[in-house]
C-alpha cells in the first residue's frame, strides 16, 4: 500500500466522525447519542476500507467515547463482563483442549473417513450436525463452541492453515459454512437461540401464539432450502482449493485405526466437553447460566494438566478478539440504549406509508436486515427493533403472520452480515482463517442468498400455512 | 510431587470449602456471605498450598459462585469491565512497546550507566523515582505501568528472564522492590494513590481534617525510613545473585553510544507515554478517566504500527491475569457487599475492649492489615474497615490522630501482603519473575517489616508532630 493511499485511509474515517460528530443533532436525538453515532461508524469505516485492524480502531472508539465524555467509562466498559461475550473467550479457549488431546483429530478423521470424499461431503456434514442439535442448544454462541474444534481439527488434519494464503481457503471455506449454518439453523427451532423466545413473547404481545411446533412447522421450508444450498453457494463464493479427494476417506480410516484407543487427555476432554454440553441443554429447565458452565469445563480442564498454562500463553489472539468484541458490543448497546436504534427504525419505518402491503413487507425486511450492520447482538436488535418493523408492516397490510414470522427469521439469519453480528461468529472469526475484507463480503452475499431464500420460498410457505 | 501428595493438597482446599459451607452460618452473616467466603477462602488456600495456579483455582471459583447462586452472574463477571482491572491489563499490553521499541533499553542502558555498579544502585534508583513521581499520579496503578516496562527492560538487559532459575532472580529482585516501592510510596503522598483521598474523607466525617502539607509531614519520616531500608531489605530476603558489577556502567555507556539516535518507533513510544503520564498526572482536574487515557495510548501505538497484532498474539499471558483477576476482583468486591468483611471487622473490634491503648492500637493496626489477605483492592477494605476499627481505637482511648495516620498509612502499604492486594502489583506479578509461594513469603515479610517501621519510627513521629 503506497503511502499517500493509506493516509487517505486514515482520514477518511477521521473526516466521517468529524463531519458527524459537528454536524447539526437530528429533532428526537440527543447529542451523546449522535456522537456516539459518528465514533461508532468510524470505527467500522475503518476497518472497512482497511485502515485499521478492528483492534485499533475499537481501542481508539472506547478512548474517544469515555475521554469526549459521550458516555460514561462504566457503560463503555461494561462489555467485558458481558456474559456473551465472555462465553466467546472461554469457548475459544477450551476449543484448544480439543485440538491438543487429540480428540479433534480423531473426530475429525472419523468425519473424513465417512464424507471426506470432497471439500461439500465435509461442509454437508458440518451443516446437517448443526441442524440436528440446534434445538437442544438455547445458545448459539454455545453450539458454535461444540462445533468449532471439530472445524478447526478438519482443517488442520487437512493441513489448512491461516497463515498459508492458499492452503487456508479449505479452512476459511469450513468455518464459513460452520458460520452461516449456525445462523440459518437458529431459525429453524424456536429454541435454537436465546433470541427466538424474546422474539415469540414480543409476537405475543402482538396478538401472534407461537408454540415450538408452530416454529418448526412455518420455518422448516425456507431453512432446510437454505441449509441445503448453503455449502454448494459457498463453494462459488470462497473456492476452498481442494475440491474432490477420492482417497481421502480411505487414508482417514488407516490413519484412525493406528491412532488407536482413547487417550487419558481425550478421555478427560470428551467427559468435560459432554458435562458442558448437558450443561447448555438444560441451562433454561436448570438454570444454569451458560458462560459459567462454560468456566466449570475451562477449570476442569486445568485441573487435569489437559490445558497448561503454557497453552493460555499461546493465546493472545483470544486477548485480542475479547478486546474488541467487548468495546463493540458496549459501544452497539449503547447506541441502543441512547435511543439511536429506535430513532432510525421509527424514522424509516415512518417514510414508508403509501405503500402496497407486499412492497411494504419485502422493504421492511430488507432494511430490518440491512440495520443489522450497527449492531453487535441479535437479541438487542429484536429488543429494539422487531416491533417497530412489526407494527408499520401490519398497519400497513402485511398480514400478521407473514410480517411477524418473516422477522423472526431474519433475526436469526441476519449474524453473519458482518463478522460481529453474533457473538457465534466470533469464535469462527478470531481463528484467523478468513481476512476481515473477506468476511464483509462474504456477509453480504450470503445475507442476500438467505434472503431471496426467505423472501421467496419462505413467503410463499409462511403464507401456505398460516 | 508425587501422587499422594498431589491428590492431598487438592483434597484440603476442596474439604476447606465445604467444611466452611456446611457449618452452621455465623449469625449477622447471610448464607451467601459464608457461601462466598467458603468458595473464596478455598480458591485462596488452593493456590497458597501448590494445588492449583491462580487461573486455575480463580476458574472454579467463578464457576462454583454462579452455578450454586451464590451470586448472580453479572455480580460474579463484573470484576472484568472494572477499571482499575482493565487498567492493568492495558498497562501490561503498552509496556511491550517500551520494550519492542529500544526505548527501554536505552533508558535501562542509562540508568546502569548512573547506578549500575550494583544491584543495589539499580533499586535505589527505582525506588526513588517512584517516591519523587508519585504525587503527580492519582492511580498508583498508572504509575506501574511507567515503571514496569523500564524494570522489564533493566532485567532484559542484564540477561535476567523468568525462565532461567538463577538469572531471574535479579529480575524478581528489581520487580519486587518496585512493587513494594509502590505500596511505600503511596503512603508518603496524599494524592498517590486513589485509596488516600477517600481515607481522607473518612477521617473528615471523625473530626480529623488533612491536608496535602500535613500528610506529607507526618508521613515522611517512617515512609522515608521505609523506603531507604526496602532495597537492602529485599537483598536479604530475595538476594539477586548478581551483587557488585563495577564494569557494568561502563560498558553501558559504550552501548548507549552505540544505539545512536532515537528510532522512529523509539520517538512513537516516548510521545505516547509522554501523552499518557500527561493524562495521568491531570486525570483529577481534567476529568479524565485514567483507564481510557491508557487505551487512548495502546490505540496510537498500533494505529502508528509500534504495536502489532502479532505483538499481542504473542501476550496470552495477560489473557491469563485478566481472567484470574478480574474474577479475584469481583469474588472479593462481592465478599464486601454481602457484609463479610464489615461483620469480621466489627467482631473483631469488639473482642478488644479492655485493653491499654497502647496495646489496642498495636492490635487494631495488625489485624488491620492481616485482613488485608482477604482484599483484591485497597480502595474496598478503605471503604468497608477504615471507619469501625479507628472508631474502635478511638473509644478505646488511642489518640485520634494517632490512630487514623497509623490506618491511612497501613491502607497502602498493606497491598503487597497478597500478588492481589493491589492492582498495581499485578503488573509486576504477571512478568513471572517470581512465582506465586516466593510472591506471598515475600508478602509477608516485606509487610512485618513495614509494619515494625510504621509502628515504631512511626508510632512516635506521629505522636510528635500531632
Amino acid at each position: 500500500m503506497t503511502r499517500p493511499l493509506a493516509l487517505a485511509r486514515m482520514a477518511l474515517p477521521l473526516a466521517l466522525a468529524l463531519g458527524i460528530w459537528f454536524a447539526p443533532v437530528p429533532a428526537g436525538l440527543t447529542a451523546p447519542a449522535w456522537q456516539l453515532f459518528a465514533i461508532f461508524l468510524a470505527a467500522i469505516v475503518s476497518v472497512l476500507v482497511g485502515a485499521f485492524p478492528l483492534l485499533t480502531s475499537t481501542m481508539l472508539a472506547v478512548a474517544a467515547v469515555v475521554l469526549t465524555g459521550t458516555i460514561t467509562p462504566a457503560q463503555a466498559f461494561s462489555g467485558f463482563a458481558n456474559a456473551s461475550v465472555l462465553l466467546v473467550v472461554i469457548a475459544f479457549i477450551v476449543a484448544q483442549a480439543v485440538v491438543k488431546s487429540g480428540l479433534g483429530r480423531r473426530i475429525s478423521l472419523f468425519m473424513v473417513s465417512r464424507f471426506g470424499g470432497s471439500s461439500l461431503g465435509l461442509a454437508y456434514s458440518l451443516v446437517l450436525t448443526d441442524a440436528v442439535i440446534a434445538p437442544a442448544f438455547p445458545s448459539n454462541t454455545a453450539r458454535g463452541g461444540v462445533l468449532f474444534p471439530v472445524v478447526l481439527s478438519v482443517a488442520q488434519g487437512a493441513n489448512s492453515r491461516p497463515d498459508d494464503e492458499q492452503g487456508r481457503r479449505l479452512g476459511g471455506y469450513l468455518m464459513y459454512c460452520s458460520m452461516a449454518s449456525l445462523a440459518v439453523s437458529s431459525a429453524l427451532w424456536m429454541t435454537a437461540t436465546s433470541a427466538n423466545p424474546i422474539g415469540v413473547q414480543i409476537a405475543r404481545d402482538l396478538g401472534i401464539r407461537i408454540d415450538f411446533g408452530v416454529w418448526l412447522l412455518t420455518a422448516s421450508v425456507p431453512a432446510l432450502t437454505a441449509i441445503a444450498l448453503l455449502p454448494l453457494v459457498l463453494l462459488k463464493l470462497f473456492p476452498p482449493g481442494v475440491n474432490a479427494t477420492p482417497d481421502a476417506p480411505a487414508a482417514a480410516r488407516a490413519a484412525l485405526a493406528a491412532m488407536g484407543s482413547l487417550s487419558r487427555d481425550e478421555k478427560v476432554t470428551a467427559v468435560a466437553f459432554a458435562l458442558m454440553v448437558t450443561g447448555w441443554i438444560f441451562a433454561d429447565p436448570l438454570k444454569l447460566n451458560v458462560t459459567s458452565v462454560a468456566f466449570a469445563g475451562l477449570g476442569v480442564l486445568l485441573m487435569t494438566n489437559v490445558l497448561t498454562l503454557d497453552d493460555i500463553a499461546k493465546q493472545g489472539d483470544t486477548l485480542t478478539t475479547f478486546l474488541w468484541l467487548a468495546v463493540l458490543f458496549a459501544l452497539s448497546g449503547q447506541l441502543n440504549e441512547l435511543g439511536f436504534m429506535g430513532y432510525v427504525g421509527q424514522r424509516l419505518a415512518a417514510r414508508l406509508s403509501g405503500m402496497s402491503w407486499p412492497v411494504l413487507y419485502v422493504t421492511l425486511v430488507v432494511l430490518y436486515v440491512a440495520i443489522h450492520y450497527l449492531f453487535v447482538s441479535q437479541t438487542s436488535q429484536v429488543l429494539a427493533l422487531l416491533a417497530v418493523f412489526a407494527d408499520v408492516g401490519i398497519r400497513g397490510g402485511v398480514p400478521a403472520p407473514l410480517m411477524l414470522f418473516a422477522l423472526l427469521f431474519a433475526s436469526s439469519y441476519f449474524s453473519v452480515i458482518t463478522p460481529q453480528g453474533g457473538s457465534q461468529n466470533v469464535i469462527f472469526v478470531g481463528s484467523g482463517y478468513l481476512t476481515q475484507p473477506e468476511l464483509y463480503r462474504l456477509g453480504f452475499l450470503v445475507t442476500l442468498f438467505f434472503l431471496a431464500v426467505f423472501l421467496t420460498v419462505g413467503t410463499a410457505w409462511i403464507l401456505a400455512v398460516h
